[in-house]
């Protein structure tokens, strides 16, 4: 019989990536190999390697929609780092839903937003803890200029999965830069928001929140009314649906609404309230 | 010196994972978070994530020939579903080679009809037990009813891996769906199949069973007649021969059957029997 | 509080895999099933399953740079393999900064070669010890002439990181194949070298050591003078310098050197030393 007992002290950390490398490149698996030579006993899953390059706002949405389904003591990895080697600082912050280490470029604000965690300006709340991942007792021997997800990255969430206090790695923080996701705009009888992702079954993904909608509410997108809130993705030829993300999503039965009704990322998704 | 016990109580169990999901959307992450979340020692493995979109019989055919690779123990979950929050059952089916999470809808009955342990019909053999997932235990507190591999079939294969009883997690079922894989056609002098799958390489396999082909026989495709089985890959231009799955394929040497033959799924595959 | 503490004997092993089976067949997959059948316990980290198809330069060039950020106990398994199922050996080799089991068709010489663990001609130092893999103890029962990634290299592999000593899995070698990877030329006052890889941003990576570039020298590629070494993506609309690979590569600041430079693998990269 199979049993795997939970004793405390054995339960492997969970350290996750996401970042706009691809897995064509050896990158990804380098950072697992830095990971494991300082925590082999880390879970390391993918959350998504295809953000698309240097986009930080569509790595925003993917850690924002993926992390509150870990552990809480998970380690988030997010590399969508245009800007590394220059000025931009290397952050770890921990908050009770999760510790997030990567650039400080306002990858991981929206993130903190949607739990309450931080406020728009990037400021922290008491519940958060940053640091400045300054202290090279926690990086690899030799930093480059070109590869901090390797040199900074790894080895700080590999340190933290161990149990190291995040306070040793750096100085602290009290604010990290502002976020990028475009933010839907709630008028009176309407609530205008975009498409802010396609997703692999060509499901245009808008930045409404499910929860913002009124019952009885009405979606528009592609320049058409496309109908109150569905409940699955077979209830019509083209439904709007809460997804999995929690968010308004506009998709085609057994079909493509990107390639179908020409729906991008950028495009307008308004909601009309009765 | 390394070396890692076998302390049987200590032995990770497998969970894998196949879908059609893709990999640059954050959903595959998402489900390896909540198994995690339910069974940290886990082992879990990505079969594909490429089953063409909505296409049950591909991700048969992957699960067909990947799970007897895998230890006896392992739970396999397998989500094409495209119809997710409709009236379908979801269930957990119980086998001497392994255990089978995911939507019933034709999915798993030709991975079990291989085994022996299911009828054309679906019916189940003695040596299977099949259960309809609905004990609400087992299942993520909140229940969408756009993403049931993240809400219910990920933590019941994470309770199945950790020791659950399959009886606990829902009511008995005695039949499955019926599978969707074309079978060959058996003549006296002829078999006749078709390519059900092109891989990475371009090679074109057929739904033709290696072990179904007389000695001498002659396989033709493509409109062309390639040959009696080779062994290798090297044999020849254009060679047929019994792949790694099992199966008859058709490959070019050092090319690829689909771009230089024109092969694609659904195209005829012969076997003439001298 | 979260700790996992280091008891050696339970320090899990870790395999490597580097392949050119993509990622959409079940065929990596597989290979892990076979692996966690033998050895539960592995870390099992995918360095690149695209490699293009049968091109071994390809996949000594990911193993090379890749496989030094590993712990030194690690296994890495190589799978890029045109001559499956005809003469060529199956070979492991371990050395002091790793273990590498696969096919002996040059894929393994240039990485040995880096490390100073064999000559140019394929002939190991001492510190190596490579073995063709002949006992069939160490395969799956049936091994099959198209598929020696799952029948032979992921077994192997597995027992190897499980502690059985090399010397069990077969005969001794004393030289393996030479590499084929292309060097640079070495003049007076130029290097000649070449784009040996195009990564997943467009950067073009050549086959010149960083470490080789004097200081001052002026780096040549696509046709015009790139600059001397700059230190960061950003220095630069164009820029030439040490990327995370020790090589010099050829980049494009938020952009594509291969589609805006129109630069492709084979095309030359000069270093001209002031």
């Amino acid at each position: 019989v199979l049993f795997v007992p939970l004793i405390p002290w054995l339960v492997p950390a969970v350290i996750t990536l996401t970042t706009d490398f691809g897995l064509s490149d050896p990158y990804v698996g380098v950072m697992k190999g830095v990971i494991l030579g300082i925590a082999p006993e880390t879970q390391i899953v993918d959350i998504s390697h295809a953000v698309p390059p240097q986009n930080v706002g569509a790595g925003s949405i993917f850690l924002r929609s993926a992390h509150r389904y870990f552990p809480m003591e998970s380690v988030h990895v997010g590399v969508v780092d245009p800007g590394v080697g220059t000025l931009r600082k290397a952050v770890a912050i921990r908050t009770p839903t999760g510790t997030f280490v990567g650039p400080d470029n306002g990858l991981f604000a929206p993130v903190l937003m949607d739990q309450g965690f931080c406020a728009h300006d990037g400021h922290l709340l008491p519940a958060a803890v940053a640091v400045e991942l300054q202290n090279p007792n926690y990086r690899l021997p030799e930093t480059s200029s070109t590869f901090h997800g390797r040199d900074i990255f790894a080895p700080a969430a590999a340190h933290l999965a161990r149990g190291v206090e995040i306070q040793q790695l750096g100085p602290r923080l009290t604010q990290i830069e502002r976020g990028r996701i475009p933010e839907p705009e709630q008028g009176p009888r309407e609530i205008t928001g975009e498409v802010i992702h396609i997703d692999h079954f060509g499901n245009a993904i808008s930045n409404i929140q499910g929860t913002s909608v009124p019952t009885g509410a009405v979606i528009r997108a592609a320049g058409r009314e496309i109908g109150p809130l569905s409940s699955t993705y077979q209830s019509g030829p083209v439904v709007a649906l809460v997804g999995s993300t929690g968010l308004v999503e506009i998709a085609v039965r057994n079909g493509s609404a990107e390639r179908q009704l020409g729906l991008s990322v950028g495009d307008p998704v308004g909601v009309r309230v009765p």
